[in-house]
């Protein structure tokens, strides 16, 4: 079993060395991640610039490779150019801080893993619901439980699972819940500032959710203290809107 | 009828301009776009820095507000900060090169519209089939034709389309295709070079996709020279899947 962890929080974060603590010994482990913080990027990748990939050691121990890109640009280049063979799966994480709601979006962690569905390797995306300084290994423990599960049962072709863990000593955690994601939208807020040289310039400040979510969903499973599993997949289509669409042409095409 | 115009080219692209020469005339028009070039950004946001805003002048005439961010970002500054009052369409493009399959997750274009229907706001994404020196003005001119249709029928709560033309006169487009995304992979390749410091550097150097693509997608409507809509949301849930791990927690759920 062939494992390959990857972030967006970058090599040297405290997450993926608690992935890698878990997995090591029970699996062939394999981490091919971003050399800096990568936050909120999106599933973005580099085409226009060179991709460096530089080997790391950590406490005298190969440890992995460092990309000068994105989450995306780690999984494509570790399974395309790094890894001898394909990994059978793709951990990343564990980031600091929830992806849940819209900012699935917006998620680095979440896009290496889709990226990772995308070349047919199931995959799951975990983050820790704190931006402190948090114990990552009850997150690591349930991460190293679940792929044990899914290792037997098998994931739906293109499907990956987006997983938020409660910053909860495992036996405070209430429960796991299968969620959707919800699609409250965020509270935005740019706060206008001035800067030493008279120049105005933003920072989007914005906090929270518009509303409260859905019972069924990542939010507020999360919110409860619970384990949020919700399987997500890369078909942006709207299916019932396409099928909506069709039934009456001539309104959504001009002559 | 207040229309905002955003794109992944950067302010100065030919692609945006097509569009506001379109749309000046007959409706009120903003322009909110990134300042330099920002292709496969996805749906990355600026969280960790702030932006600036520029205001930009073209033939004399103002023209609009360059942000030094991602087409979300300008989206986000656009209707939070910059517009006096929400616009009631988005339109991102033209992009110059298509936005379909996989590709549409990489895809700043489409982001951009992604991130205004989050925001509640009808909203478009148009790309053009071409990477050479194109001519905008066709798809303008359908960009156009479809705001129009849009305008009286309304769009879905929380979809948004992605229109893909093909580079042909008008006249020589065979039609227009309510598709949905494909999903076929791409034919990932990574160039390994070596730099004049005798340093390994690697380049994304895939191009295509794996398989041909079925024929009821955004790829292959393209490649028959028709005009491809199809309607995406930001909801990455899989239900299907969701309703299948809920029949049999005990294989999802560790205990």
């Amino acid at each position: 079993m062939r494992i390959l962890l990857t972030n967006d929080d970058g090599i040297f974060a405290r997450g993926i060395y608690a992935l890698y603590q878990a997995f090591k010994d029970d699996y062939e482990v394999h981490v091919v991640a971003p050399e800096s913080e990568q936050s909120a990027v999106g599933h973005a990748i580099s085409l226009s610039c060179p991709l460096r990939v530089k080997e790391v050691y950590r406490n005298g121990t190969f440890y992995g490779y460092a990309v000068s890109g994105t989450p995306a640009d780690s999984v494509k280049i570790a399974v395309n150019e790094l890894l001898k063979s394909s990994p059978d799966m793709v951990i990343s994480g564990i980031n600091l801080g929830p992806n849940v709601g819209i900012n699935v979006l917006y998620s680095g962690t979440v896009s290496a893993a889709t990226e990772a569905s995308i070349l047919g390797i199931p995959a799951l995306a975990v983050s820790l619901d704190s931006y402190e300084k948090p114990d990552f290994t009850p997150a690591a423990t349930f991460a190293k439980k679940l792929v044990k599960k899914i290792m037997k049962t098998k994931l739906p072709a293109g499907v990956c699972l987006n997983v938020n863990v409660p910053a909860l000593p495992l036996h405070e955690i209430k429960g796991v819940a299968l969620t959707r994601q919800a699609t409250v939208p965020l509270r935005d807020r740019f706060e206008k500032r001035v800067d030493p040289r008279m120049h105005v310039y933003y920072w989007e400040a914005g906090d929270g959710f518009l509303y409260p979510p859905d019972p069924d969903t990542d939010i507020y499973a999360l919110s409860q203290g619970m384990i949020s599993i919700t399987p997500i997949h890369h078909d942006l289509t709207h299916y019932a809107a396409l099928e909506e669409f069709k039934k009456m042409p001539s309104i959504y095409l001009p002559e």
